[in-house]
């Protein structure tokens, strides 16, 4: 992350906010010669790349029709000189693109609506009729007066990109023609809380063909089923609100939209990607804040404030997930979820969060030490941790069995655990026996994308192989999809103590060795990865090497 | 806030933690000769009523059975010192008790209990029976693998201060006993996410005389309705689980309870009251973070990490509400929410923000020149407001009718108005036009406790005078509620451009004067004060006056 250059962030729905803004044709730093210059990066061979594909994005954002609303718009954060600043000393490989000149285009909900029809077709499912979606509900807190936190519905925000509350949407599949519903304004409700998104502004912020009021949704779909008496209508069970019928059309499928979003959103397309990437670049940012703290820090939910202060500074509010920050023996705490002990006497803190940008999710771990020194047996942990880590990432590409990453993980596993002693014996028996799943309990990753657990992967969780009930991801990895690496190691009283009751296990099992190793805690190393038909992608792209998460904790 | 002596602030619950935690008898921070000596307050007479109160809490500390847990317990943030560099200019009262003295102790779910009992009978309810309450049971997230975010049921809450999802109670009345369900330990859960609550913990933790697991509510109902073969059940419509069966009672009650817990709620115990302080203390130090950044941030969101981040680091992790960090001209929409404008160019934010402490709220507004120094409309604006807030809290005591208030609050806008010249003629003609709603349109405060629009105040919606509709505190205000006072003068044109078009209103109003607010956009001051018999006292106790604001501001 800190090699990288800082893209130009703006927020989500720039376009429309900039639009409203008077046009103020102040220089843009990011394209001033002066800021370019100050980057100073000519000198260093690595950053070449970098600045090629920096004055790209330059040229891009200068000809950009938005280019004069972008100029007015200043980034919320210093951009680049901290990253120099804290160069970690290993730098990873750079990545030339750049999500932001991704993220100026629109959200391909049309795409994507037509490859939902694709797919319906391949299925042999009769695709004459529409696609019926509805968003989330404003819904209020039980008892209460306020609305609950807004989280669009993931099937509707797929083929819409809209993110606004109470909308509707359809698809009328032989016209190929979207239609978004959108509130109507209230004039009394502006009075309070502004002006809403209006229709033209929908039309340009969504790809979509049409956006109408909310209120036209029941005549539209009375139009569309008599001009198509034998039409079929797509639509979610228990999504579809009660004043809604569906009933005119000749036929109703409530089963097969759902389950063909689901099968499309596994693998990702370019703007996707792009989110995704922002939501770890925002994320890595928080990582780096929280082991920074970790110094003069008492407790975890300090790291956590510094995690959520760069993510909101950001314009990341919304978690992809509860966010665990594990010190000392919590890290071996798989959902620990508390986050409020003190740090005092713990070697490690084991940190599991990430943010989303527009929905998208970053799903990321690190784990540090405290003091900004590995003790030598959370390195020899973290050594192990990270050699699972990168030796199945590095045989991530389309097509690979995601099982046999797994299976992979475990043989380094106990490799690592023999060498140290905690294991003994034969490690092909080890591996039979499944005695490593006593340090390795759960699945080596998952789809992400709009759930940090995304569709597709095909969990069994009756799979009779103790080594697989938890992995979330079965079977051949597609490319174009992202999914998570997460290697680990743990020292969990409550999953190791009955191996060491069974004789099955505890043979292989050197409980003097092993006790030297409860307080390193738990350590995981999780990184997102896009899937390509040769290789894959490094998404988080935030070190991983233990001098440089040292490096991280000791520059603070 | 600067002027009062940071209290040992503990976790949430630390009772059972510390107890857990290994005694290391090391000197405590807050009690050590050198810290005492560190304050250097001895000269300053301001400060002689801090120096008694702060000797009485450390005899507290020393003489405590938990003294030597507490003096392990390392607080998580700098101590006082901040306060004394950034001590502002005029010292407001200072308040003397201490709310983690009086947390030390059970939440009173048991006299809550009793209390709502004595109101049912005082209602004529025939009280042979019990109360049967559920807690918040666990959702998940629609489409997904998480569980929706956690909010206990505030009337589960009132009668146990029990915040684990899951659980149940019931309170048998002629036996004068509480009984709390919590969920039985499940040994594959406790794999993956540790140890929870335990009976024999619960017991500790919570003021109910008995705890059980929740697989036997059926079995206890059972058994207490048929001993006591005329008892009537009272519990909350559509709060009864389906597999609950309230049946074999000779009566079921389900609109009683709901109302009197509603209105017992309206009076604070002494508890309840230390933790909306506690709640005001940590927003406080999120509203100093906020001032201190603006010089430096360029966008809302900025502000809202730093309020964020403090309101965590100090383990308040809920907010009461969706904060508002609305700059320039979007401090007049009374709802935004959106929290991502950029500051340039801007003159003042409003910042409308309070965190929760187990479930009581604060609600605390500021605005701030981003600046440091107000300019001279919003400064002239600032103190028309803050005379507003002044005089109608210096009126607050138990018995005060809060429409007056109301009243009072709109008669010092309009002379403040009018002096500016934004407002012209009579003053009465003004009042009785309801003309001075244009640029206050809301209510002068409510009810403040577990919600943060709390329970009580009787809002009439459909009051045909324009001042009242908004208003949700009504009529007499007891003693030992406590309310918000947040008066606010606001330049909104979809507020103000209705009136100046309408004759009744247009000839009060000096549209050419008006037009030189609008980038003022609007001045709100917010505190929560607990109501007595002989007065009140403010337990936001964070600085109003401006010259105050703008030292906070400089002080960055």
């Amino acid at each position: 992350m800190l090699w990288r250059p800082a893209p130009p962030l703006v927020p989500p729905f720039a376009p429309l906010r900039l639009r409203l803004a008077p046009h103020r044709p102040t220089p843009c730093r990011l394209t001033s010669p002066a800021w370019r210059k100050s980057l100073s990066l000519s000198s260093h061979p690595a950053f070449r790349p970098l600045i090629q594909s920096t004055s790209r994005l330059f040229a891009a954002v200068d000809t950009h029709p938005l280019s004069l609303a972008r100029r007015s718009y200043q980034p919320p954060y210093t951009v680049c000189k901290p990253l120099l600043l804290h160069t970690p000393r290993r730098l990873s490989t750079m990545v030339a693109e750049d999500f932001e000149a991704v993220l100026k285009g629109k959200y391909p909900g049309k795409a994507h609506a037509k490859r939902v029809v694709q797919m319906l077709r391949e299925k042999g499912a009769a695709t004459d009729g529409i696609l019926y979606l509805e968003g989330r509900h404003t819904k209020m807190i039980e008892d209460n007066d306020g609305p609950e936190p807004f989280r669009q519905r993931r099937f509707f925000y797929y083929l819409t990109g809209c993110n606004l509350p109470d909308c509707y949407f359809l698809y009328d599949i032989q016209a190929d023609k979207s239609t978004l519903f959108i509130p109507p304004i209230d004039p009394e409700d502006v009075v309070w809380s502004g002006l809403p998104t209006t229709i033209d502004e929908a039309l340009k912020l969504y790809d979509v063909d049409d956006v109408k009021p909310t209120t036209e949704v029941a005549s539209v779909l009375a139009q569309i089923s008599a001009a198509n008496p034998k039409s079929t209508v797509y639509a979610i069970a228990n999504q579809v609100s009660d004043h809604i019928s569906l009933d005119s059309f000749a036929a109703k499928d409530l089963t097969a939209l759902k389950s063909t979003i689901e099968t499309a959103r596994v693998v990702k397309d370019e703007y996707e990607v792009a989110l995704i990437r922002k939501a770890n670049y925002i994320s890595g940012l928080g990582h780096i804040a929280a082991m920074k703290r970790a110094k003069t820090a008492k407790t975890e939910q300090e790291l956590e404030a510094s995690f959520l202060e760069r993510c909101y500074s950001h314009n990341a509010k919304e978690m992809a997930y509860h966010p665990i920050f594990g010190s000392g023996r919590a890290a071996a705490t798989l959902h620990y979820i508390d986050n409020t002990r003190s740090l005092e006497g713990k070697q490690n803190v084991l940190v599991d969060a990430g943010a989303e940008w527009n929905n998208y999710s970053a799903d990321i771990t690190r784990t540090f030490p405290i003091s900004g020194t590995f003790t030598k047996e959370s390195r020899e942990i973290y050594e192990i941790a990270l050699k699972m880590k990168n030796e199945t990432s590095s045989r991530l590409k389309g097509g690979v069995n995601y099982d046999e990453l797994h299976i992979l993980a475990h043989t380094i596993a106990i490799d690592g655990l023999l060498a140290l002693g905690i294991l003994k014996g034969d490690k092909n028996e080890i591996l039979a026996a499944r005695t490593s799943a006593a340090f390795f309990p759960h699945g080596l990753g998952h789809h992400l994308g709009m759930d940090t657990h995304d569709t597709g992967g095909g969990q069994n969780r009756q799979d009779p192989d103790k080594l697989f009930p938890n992995l979330r991801l079965r079977g051949t990895v597609p490319a174009g999809s992202v999914v998570t690496i997460e290697p680990g190691i743990y020292f969990c009283e409550f999953i190791i103590k009955p191996y060491l009751k069974d004789p099955v296990h505890s043979k292989f099992i050197d409980e003097a060795v092993l006790n030297k190793y409860w307080d390193v805690g738990g350590v995981r190393i999780e990184d997102d990865i896009l899937v390509t038909e040769t290789g894959s992608e490094n998404l988080t792209n935030l070190p991983t090497a233990a001098a440089d998460i040292e490096a991280f904790v000791a520059s603070a």
